[in-house]
């Protein structure tokens, strides 16, 4: 099936810049393709399908006729209008984090938990990166052995924190290494051969919003709120891709052969392991790549039923735009089904 | 008490020039100290205490009538020439890897351990500098509320890998920014705006030889094999400073205000943690500093007798050279107290 019109809100930014790339290349099936971005980059021609198509400013009433849209705005921007758009009939999917924790908004990682598409009622919500990649790798884990705990610190990105973070990040080395001042604008400290140990605001006893995120987004996703999460989320000095620590403990134990094998036959995930040889995911290794890497998979040696990896994902990908992309791909899967 | 003559082995390399900076800002009591370094850096001259000390070959000979001595050598170098000159009668301080776990060498954080260098046979080690700056925070909660289990992720500079690698990460930097290509000499894998999860070789069960140093030695130090440790170890591109997320379950429960209240008492450690005004360790704000920094100090949200915090410190001065300068002045006040 063919749908008439798809719409991308947030097109200039560096999630709506690689959502039409996906579009493009994964052949997304739509007849035209509408873009929309805030007033101040209204007007912009952009290059898609080979031909020239004008940025849109965001308008709620622009949007009637239009099937599906995949919304990549700032938070606030998303509570303003997505609402509004899912009620004139618009089915939305939205990559902020203003609708996540909604009763009513089905949160989405499609290797996940596609099913929870059903129940949407318009508006359909995409996890923030840091959970995306890891819930890949806990579902079949989960599925396969019950997770009781998850401990994760991650590594995260400059592209995090958008076009601005990348910018900040490359403008701020340069600096750095010539010895002249620079003023970071996306983050609160110099991140330049630094570590930023906060992501976001603090938000409830001691932990931050991000790291808040990784909790209830996973519970909100697998189903479970039995699943113990204890996340730390740390900025690192890296242009692309989150990395995470992550150890888990199953209610039953699971060998590291039989948690490769669980990992290898998973939608998704890319193993990469042999310590010996080298081998492992890195985040420039993962860059403009769609799957969730793992490696680094052992026993945890602290408990009797753990398993500990080390799991790589792009984060502007499968952490945002490919996985929006995929939810779109299954609305429009799940109306050819109907 | 002054000692007549002190040693520094390894006295051009990385950690050997801040040993100097040390003894000269600490005024280490030794009526002479005399540099020693491999053939190739041999008869250079290095200003120390306002006089031009020439650097003499590694030769064991040589050390006839040294007091004690300061050893910042590759492991290898370490193995063949450290127990013959400990046999002649001086008393040496080894920061490679090569003996820490031998029985009857004590493995030593003046903060941690201070009574083990009793049992010395003339060698006394420094621990690896991850272990080190873990065990200082570990120490006062395993008195308080023993600890059971840990598990530690951690974010190691490129100066762990010494001049080297911090050349490496400079040069390796400015390269990818200006897109020339750059032959690391220091890491297998380029770390310019890159993580690479491995540090050592592999090990034991899918783990590193750092990884296992931080099981072995946290071991050693505080004398208690029942500890379950499960260590990440990564490596990150910042120029200097390790810092670590570590998770901490002990038998009795601890609250934050009694960690944090735990952390401000203990000696070596200093408490920086105000998450909503920003303030946290950072390796930026962290480099030449003694003290090893905490915050983030939060309960865990994954077990009922967790807590988990946020730990960084300058990998070449308490990690290694003030930990090694620490041990001597206990030596130099252990014969005082005789």
């Amino acid at each position: 099936m063919v749908i008439d019109q798809l719409a991308v809100i947030g097109a200039t930014g560096a999630v709506g810049q690689i959502v039409l790339r996906l579009l493009a290349e994964r052949q997304f099936p739509a007849k035209r393709v509408r873009l929309f971005a805030s007033e101040r980059s209204a007007g912009k021609s952009i290059r898609f399908r080979d031909q020239d198509v004008t940025v849109e400013p965001l308008r709620v009433e622009s949007f009637r006729g239009i099937d599906v849209c995949i919304a990549s705005t700032p938070d606030d921007v998303a509570r303003d209008c997505l609402r509004g758009i899912a009620e004139q009939g618009t089915i939305v999917v939205d990559e902020s984090g203003a609708w996540r924790m909604a009763a009513d908004v089905p949160l989405v990682v499609p290797e996940v938990n596609p099913e929870a598409i059903r129940g949407h009622r318009g508006l359909i919500a995409s996890p923030n990166c840091s959970t995306t990649q890891m819930v890949v790798c806990l579902k079949p884990l989960h599925d396969a052995a019950r997770i009781r705990r998850v401990v994760v610190s991650t590594y995260q990105a400059a592209s995090g924190a958008g076009i601005g973070g990348q910018t900040d990040l490359e403008q701020g080395t340069r600096a750095l290494l010539d010895g002249r001042p620079y003023n970071y604008s996306a983050f609160v400290h110099p991140l330049a051969l630094n570590l930023i140990p906060q992501i976001g605001s603090a938000k409830h006893e001691g932990y931050t919003s991000e790291e808040m995120k990784m909790v209830w987004e996973t519970h909100k996703i697998l189903g479970d709120d039995s699943i113990r999460v204890c996340p730390t989320c740390i900025r690192v000095p890296v242009t692309n891709c989150h990395s995470e620590s992550i150890l888990v403990e199953t209610e039953r134990k699971l060998s590291v052969p039989q948690v490769r094998d669980i990992f290898g036959a998973a939608a998704g995930i890319t193993v990469v392991d042999d310590l010996a040889a080298n081998r492992y995911p890195m985040p420039r290794d993962c860059t403009n790549q769609d799957d969730v890497f793992v490696g680094r998979i052992r026993e945890d040696l602290s408990s009797d039923c753990g398993v500990t990896f080390w799991c790589v994902s792009d984060n502007l990908r499968k952490g945002a735009a490919t996985n929006a992309v995929q939810i779109a791909e299954l609305l429009v899967r799940a109306r050819t089904a109907v």
